[in-house]
């Protein structure tokens, strides 16, 4: 097997990365991958939980695509084994013990939205029960004279976790060690992931230094900030975009992206040259966004639909027209006796603005409007008579429909 | 089943303990059992790595007689299973990995030894490998979910050695569960032991809770103070009695214990009641040694032995004979080309005190002799003709005999 010149390949494998340990490891993997012929072995570890992939989870699965097409080799961990245990301090309940039925049937699930990113043809993929299930104590005990204590309680979360005093349990100490070992029975050269898995990362090494293998080393990605521009992509954080999505859904959150998060997402989710991203980001930011929505839908949906999503939001949003999708919202007759309400309560009861002085902010800027010609509201008091159906706008983006029961 | 009133019980129980926790629930384990006839289950856990017996062994074994006297059942556990998986850290090169048959050879030895102290015929015996070796790993993670990080700390040597950052391997934080784990599988009532494992027999309680059983308690023995008077009894420590010594080793050994620890040695390793144990105490301290030599020595020898080991010690040490087992120490002729040696030096290098300070001082007090005669030596520097055979005295139970090479 022949493999593109190693330089070309540090390029690809290090592009948008936070982290490679040990770094000057990489460049001597990969000269002796393309001396031997071998491809490397590049390690991805899944929970099947059952979870709806978003943005935030496919950075490290491009970088896994990026080694695929490099002429690398996929492996595809499904933490079966740990899945049907859950969680058994029973701490917490939303982690509950699942039946080999229901993990079988999310790690199908989830192989099947990862095969949106990964080509899952040219992948093995393992499941640790494999392994795991057949373990007696004796070598579990084995395995955990491995790692120390206080070794383990230099991970971050543990570390943290332990200084505030809330309980770490025995056998979450045994999780990360069960990570490790499947690097051992793999053989990994290379795990990808997060920086906040270094520790497991590091252990895997001296497990496979202990069984004379040769050491994997581990590409992190950085974490994905959300469509909030603040926090890391999260589904209950409501700043996220799923890879299920629609493409006209996928559009109008990339449209409302806040300017200073679009170099990230082109560099960690996109193909595009960095020089090409520069000179995008030069330009307008409505435009870069439009680029990077057809890019992040077209990966997920066609071309055509990415580009008819764009062009939707640039007629119905952008330039102002008429949205097709209104969200509507109701209000009950019974609070409002009068059939009418003051402009500031009504923006406040249809939850247009979180806070009444956000509301009266809003009108007197004279962004509050009535109705598809959008009438400016003038007055924060301003009586509005309430009709089924009126339509009411904070601002450009948000707008909704009156119902009333 | 029926059983001595329980007041009488609690007494024989309490006898030389040094704690039993919850204190409290003895009385209502002892009622109950008295109520429904059935015998409270006394486990006692040993570790079959190959040792020989000595008296500190005995005290928790004692007080398992005076249960089974009582009427309760002695469940003996034999921690085959980490014998089998020894200390796989690697540090301690003396604790090897021993293979199966070595582990169960070290076991029926350690039963025969135990024999001495227990009557096996009414105990039961129990491989803790009979439950860990079918114990898968999903198992062992919920087991491993009922303790944290912070509790295993809070274990003495544990905690010692997290602030001494001296390693605690993950391993040895399972070995407190799985000895806790054979308290459920035996269903035990009451744990013997010392009180270093308090923490242990706590979280025995913590599973058995967890698996809706009665509660253990543990009876807790002191520590025996070796024959120095000063520190634990212990092999390395050399100042330990083994329960193979003969009756006169035996003898001899507790003729020269410190005056002050032999209310405990009374206490732990003989029957006689209290108030006679008072009475002795308050009498000559050698006639009380006898007695105790008496009683130990008759404990796992004859009456008969046991009551000539006295006879002889009194004939050939106490009363100042000579003793018919006098040790050779070895000097070589080269050393001393003249033939002769310095009464100093010479004590000094039969070892018979540690300093020739010691020496001359001893000298000066008259308490250096030669011969079967115990002629005093009156000088420091008198010259002493090297012969084979000649006995040397420093004071009047450490001797010798030289032997020229």
């Amino acid at each position: 097997m022949t493999f593109p010149p190693v330089e070309e390949q540090l390029e690809v494998i290090c592009r948008g990365v936070e982290k490679i340990v040990p770094e000057e490891e990489l460049r001597k993997k990969l000269e002796k991958s393309a001396a031997t012929g071998q491809p490397l072995r590049i390690k991805y570890g899944i929970d099947p939980t059952g979870i709806d992939l978003h943005l935030g989870h496919t950075v490290p699965m491009r970088k896994m695509r990026q080694f695929q097409e490099l002429g690398h080799q996929a492996v595809i961990i499904i933490g079966n084994y740990t899945a049907l245990v859950g969680d058994p301090s029973g701490r917490d309940e939303t982690r509950a013990r699942l039946t080999a039925e229901q993990v079988e049937a999310n790690a199908q699930d989830y192989l099947k939205q990862v095969a949106k990113v990964i080509d899952m043809d040219a992948a093995e993929v393992h499941r640790n029960g494999d392994w795991f299930a057949k373990m007696d104590f004796a070598r579990i005990l084995e395995l955990c004279s491995k790692v120390t204590v206080a070794q383990l309680l230099t991970r971050d979360d543990f570390s943290k976790r332990f200084k505030n005093e809330h309980a770490i349990y025995l056998h979450e100490c045994l999780y990360p060690l069960m990570q490790g070992w499947d690097s051992v029975e793999i053989k990994a050269d290379i795990e990808l992931g997060g920086t906040e898995q270094l520790y497991t990362f590091m252990l895997a090494r001296d497990l496979q230094k202990d069984q004379g293998l040769p050491l994997q080393l581990s590409v992190m990605s950085p974490i994905l900030v959300g469509t909030d521009g603040v926090r890391r992509m999260g589904k209950s954080l409501g700043n996220y975009i799923g890879i299920s999505e629609s493409a006209y859904d996928m559009t109008k959150k990339l449209m409302q992206l806040p300017d200073e998060v679009m170099q990230s997402y082109f560099e960690l989710l996109t193909d595009l040259p960095i020089e090409e991203i520069q000179k995008i980001l030069a330009g307008h930011p409505k435009i870069a966004k439009q680029t990077l929505a057809k890019c992040i839908a077209g990966e997920y949906h066609s071309e055509q639909e990415a580009n008819e999503s764009v062009e939707r939001w640039e007629r119905e949003i952008g330039a102002g027209g008429l949205p097709s999708d209104i969200p509507e919202v109701t209000l009950e007759k019974s609070s409002y006796p009068e059939e009418s309400v003051a402009a500031v309560d009504l923006l406040f009861d249809l939850k247009l603005v979180k806070t009444k002085s956000d509301g009266r902010r809003l009108i007197q800027q004279g962004g509050a409007k009535l109705g598809e010609e959008k009438t400016a509201i003038g007055d924060i008091n301003q009586s509005i008579e309430l009709v089924e159906g009126l339509i009411v706008w904070a601002g450009k983006k948000k707008f909704c429909r009156v119902v009333l029961k």
